[in-house]
């Protein structure tokens, strides 16, 4: 069957591209670590044909509609963000990319920024439509955890507001930098020592620059081992975060939208501590609201 | 005037030593940047000789009291920590060090620990020493700012509990490694700035992992300068860490000790939030504290 458009997922580290049935089913699907961070614009073009050559058919046409840092200032061609309140499926705001290859009709979609407390997003509105598309107005609540994890309170379908943690890079960095690393050394895990964490955390987000230092103490006096240390750090920032966004998440179901890995963690979080929520694939979301972009702009 | 004895403050990135007269007064001083950070064990008798070996006397041994972090687990010879609650000018836990040039007697103090909360300081526990030396009990509250800052309570010129904060560590990974680098491409400083972020920070220390992300916002939405966003970072993680310990400096009069800069910028954050403290010079707290030690040490 002939693609009949393309999907973009274009993150700061990984492109992912879907050929699409004009039945929005996939076709075929291919990825590469090309990464918008790592690309100048003139670099861009090569990438994505890299992946999506063999879906084009010459003397045709083929819309590619583009969601993630592509669209950054940085990226490919800037989309302006749109500002909240907004849709997330709207095909407003769409950025015409030019292109060498007369086969391709690039369009990036634009970030969402919130003008009051300022704050942005981009790739994460096209998981919410997909969200949306999906489930219909059941969430008002969504978690995307990551380097910067969003929370986001949807209203009538809208970004109504939304707040970004730091917490996923936090991590890394203390992890991996920080006087804490000599407490890391394995990738080993202890759930108990997570949810504790969480909690305590939870309890008392003011202690977290001292409860992080007491990972390295406890190692000094001989007390936690590595999987401990590495799970008690993560549940300590997750922990903060999840004190910060209590409004987002107390009496409601939250939607958890992210890599398997991370929203199990953030579900067993919130379970622990009194919250429910409900687990969505990254991808899956990236799709479907891609899909959904494309049948509102094409109005079909 | 004979050197009688030798005062050697020995910390991560760098170390200083001072000739002392048998009256405790500082006949010569010298410094290097053989931190004890940077050095295996067997070459601290060397980078120690390099400024010291024109004080020496031949056939004479010369007393040498070292602080810091040679006395570390990773140092030149480990003095295991003394437990809290103890006085920080003991001279108990010395750890006499072997050495090759027969004209030295080195002894490295100890740091201490606090078992719960677990906690640890190495370095601190001299200044503390001085600080009592030099106003005796004047202070309940002591803060020494840094890269690991810490809380100190006294009583009774004791070390009777403590808490430290990654406060200066956050900081440093954070405005040169994280997202937020981007907009803390400058040295520039907006005090009012740092003292509204603090305030913040004071009041919901639960936002720090978001107020920090905030800065990148802002920097996208094209808003505040890098001066700004510097000292905004800076105001952030030091509220945080006023939160967490508000206990110790809440209607207490706080000794601030550390480097010019630091103690000044905590000075003028307890002051907007109603707090009050006095300033004293790190490298002169740890000469009296080191004094102080001998004193206790040979009686004298």
């Amino acid at each position: 069957m002939e693609t009949h458009w393309i999907a973009v997922d274009w993150g700061t580290t990984n492109l992912r591209a879907y050929a699409m049935s004009s039945e929005h089913q996939v076709l075929s699907d291919a990825q590469s670590h090309d990464g918008a961070g790592k690309l100048s614009p003139d670099e861009f073009e090569d990438a994505l044909l890299k992946l999506i050559d063999d879906w084009l058919v010459p003397d045709r046409i083929t819309s590619v509609l583009v969601c993630g840092m592509a669209g950054a200032k940085q990226g490919w061609a800037e989309a302006p963000y749109l500002q909240t309140p907004c849709l997330p499926s709207s095909s407003d705001g769409l950025k015409a990319v030019e292109t060498k290859d007369s086969r391709l009709k690039v369009s990036n979609l634009p970030g969402v920024c919130q003008q009051s407390p300022a704050d942005v997003m981009r790739g994460e509105e096209t998981q919410l439509a997909g969200l949306i598309a999906d489930t219909g107005a059941k969430f008002n609540t969504v978690c995307l955890p990551g380097t910067h994890s969003k929370w986001v309170q949807l209203q009538d379908n809208q970004i109504h507001r939304f707040n970004t943690y730091m917490t996923g890079e936090t991590f890394e960095l203390l992890s991996q930098q920080s006087i804490l690393r000599h407490e890391l050394t394995s990738e080993g895990w202890n759930q108990s020592a997570f949810l504790e964490a969480v909690e305590e955390s939870l309890k008392n987000p003011q202690q977290l620059l001292s409860d992080c230092f007491r990972i390295r103490a406890q190692g000094l006096l001989g007390k936690p081992d590595s999987a401990s240390a590495r799970a008690r750090l993560s549940g300590l920032l997750i922990g903060a975060e999840l004190a910060g966004a209590k409004s987002y998440w107390n009496n409601q179901n939250t939607a958890l939208i992210g890599d398997d890995r991370l929203v199990t963690l953030y579900a067993e979080a919130l379970t622990h501590i009194g919250g429910n929520s409900e687990i969505f694939s990254a991808q899956d979301m990236t799709l479907q609201g891609l899909i959904q972009v494309y049948k509102n702009l094409f109005n079909q």
